[in-house]
């Protein structure tokens, strides 16, 4: 079969390695992985199949990961990923979902075949993808194993990208220019929020002119009027903008599952005196912290710095105010690893992507205005050059 | 706040009192749902909140169930839960993805607080998300409490639709139709596969002319060419149709998280004569399977029943060809209770809703042609009315 590859055989072979390095740092010899985005990302494996048991697990004494699926969803795995034949394993369909067999018995199995059944394994038992019967039944069926917590080991690796991958993430944002752009000259008194949330997604897969584009892994958050009182609640298929709404919206572009998230706020009317102030205070604030971030300093220095904005403002944001993002399947684009909040000591470095967001949700409705940026080698760059307000219409 | 509430309150009162029988004649006398879509249906709350840890507790003891999750969420229940307030309960972001804290801490504490730490607790174990970690920590956090596996315990109780669901799910049906027609007008030779699929998500979204749609469980998956001999891959945002393409379309229309789902398949061009021979075989198979269709025979009886109709055909169909769906969040739209495949004991009774899903993978391409049907007082009934065949163009 014809594979098509979304990064070279190198590229792959490069995260296997600095998975294998951190593998060994916390002695661990084996590492299951049961996250369809780092599965993605340590294979190229690509299928919306996550919704059944699937894995891959990477060795120490190993160049390939090993993958394990649903029988039919193997030819997917020989077109999208770079594993050879050898290290493809699909399972019948019987352990699909039922109540008699379990596939961490067929996991098992194959460890245990292979001769692996007494080794060190990590498990991202925190992770969406790992559930507690996964859990049980792995350590019922390999009693000569040690067992691990291995969260987020993935993730760290993905934290810092590569070239190639910024250059996904910077088409990712071209997307999320267009897809920001739909959102803001649609949204009208009158229209249907459904309406706009159509045009939106649709922007989202159509992509720009030369390339098409992916369904980010949060769907178009956009809620209006009181509903803005809430963080990630969606439009109301039922309704049409009134004067007076506040929208916000929290939307992104993805290529290849590589994201680009950006948030911005829009009134219909004439906004109150206190929206326009804590939008000019966020606005200030960003942009000042922006221009303080660079490499070496750890992601609570940024938080503080941001927060040294707000006071006798009379703002507050109690919340993380970023994240790092990057490639991600459903349910979210975060990679669970830097947060910009009080207690986290990552100490940034070049090739990090982070979503600075400082949503504000007061009693009756809330302001966001976002930025992603990557940090450079002198300072950080946005991704995005979106206007930087509260859109009046 | 003003609450915007899909169902009566008597709906969902029905929806928690079946859930306590289920729980009563298992001996559980604590039920903790982590499950959006669960969470959901008793419930009502709805948002984009399930990336981080959030879940509701049924106690055999309270008519309401319980709320928690993040704080800057709490809004959201209120605005769309049916829920009084001293049942809501909204965690300090600390918890949020963080390494020195855990939420099922916050979880036990809750239920320690209120003198429920000693109880028969039921997990959903084997769901998509009660992780390993939770596990752990409850295990540990709650040494008194019994914990048992209560996986597909609320999916169960799901299976059986309530008249108001029904409607619902017709009015996905309604919008699963939009979307088919969509997609077969749109698919053409020449045409860039990312600008139909953009189509397919718009009508999802728009729905018709008197109500939105939802984004879907799964993503449109509309594999073409050699894509279509593997399960679940989706469009090539870089291609464009070609002649002697096959192109699966397994699209779904949503209604407030109910959904309807259906398959077909396109060729453009001539279509090989045993792909021909497959429609027809398919087709036929599907038909005669529904008209056999009613209370009281068996899951296994009617895979029994299409089976037969493959006999001396040549076509083999190793998988199961159903499965019950209805209200769902990502990453599926299957309720992983009934499944059309040998085995399956489950009594059809009125008011399932069942996804009838032959789909066939050869070599190189791939045919699918299915039918969503509710199962009635003296049959089945198909919730869309569309072409059955092989889409020539």
């Amino acid at each position: 079969m014809a594979k098509k590859q979304v990064f070279s055989e190198s590229e792959y072979r490069r995260r296997v390695r600095e998975t294998q390095e951190r593998m060994d740092h916390q002695g661990m010899e084996l590492l299951l992985v049961m996250d369809p985005a780092n599965m993605n990302y340590l294979t190229g494996y690509d299928g919306w199949s996550f919704y059944v048991h699937q894995g891959v697990i990477v060795s120490l004494t190993d160049e390939y990961p090993l993958w394990f699926g649903r029988e039919q969803d193997s030819n997917g795995a020989r077109l999208t990923s770079w594993l050879p034949e050898s290290h493809l394993h699909g399972y019948p369909d019987k352990y699909v979902q039922s109540r008699y067999i379990h596939t961490m018995q067929y996991v098992a199995g194959l460890l245990r075949d292979k001769g692996l059944g007494n080794k060190t394994l990590g498990l991202e038992m925190d992770g969406y993808w790992f559930n507690a019967k996964m859990f049980v039944e792995l350590d019922e069926q390999l009693p000569n194993a040690t067992l691990m917590d291995a969260t987020n080991l993935v993730n760290w690796v993905k934290t810092v990208k590569s070239p190639p991958e910024i250059e996904y993430m910077r088409q990712a944002s071209r997307i999320c220019n267009n897809v920001m752009q739909t959102a803001v000259e649609n949204i009208e008194v009158g229209v249907w929020e459904k309406d706009v949330a159509a045009k939106v997604v649709a922007a989202q897969i159509a992509g720009t002119d030369e390339y098409g584009g992916d369904a980010p892994a949060i769907f178009p958050i956009m809620p209006s009027a009181e509903r803005t009182s809430s963080a990630h609640l969606t439009f109301d298929p039922d309704r049409r903008y009134q004067s007076g709404d506040v929208v916000l919206l929290e939307l992104a572009g993805a290529r290849y599952h590589y994201h680009a998230p950006l948030s911005r706020t829009v009134f219909l009317g004439r906004p109150p005196e206190d929206l326009q102030k804590v939008a000019e205070v966020v606005v200030k604030g960003l942009n000042d912290t922006l221009s303080y971030i660079k490499p070496g300093v750890t992601a609570e220095e940024v938080e503080e710095r941001w927060r040294s904005n707000l006071k006798g403002t009379g703002v507050e944001k109690p919340s993380r105010v970023g994240y790092s993002y990057g490639l991600n399947f459903v349910p979210d684009w975060g990679e669970h690893t830097v947060s910009l909040r009080p207690g986290d000591k990552t100490v940034l470095q070049p090739g990090m992507t982070i979503h600075f967001m400082p949503g504000i949700w007061l009693d009756k409705y809330g302001f966001e205005n976002s930025e992603p940026f990557l940090v450079t080698e002198q300072g950080c760059e946005k991704f995005i050059d979106y206007p930087q307000q509260l859109f009046v219409k």
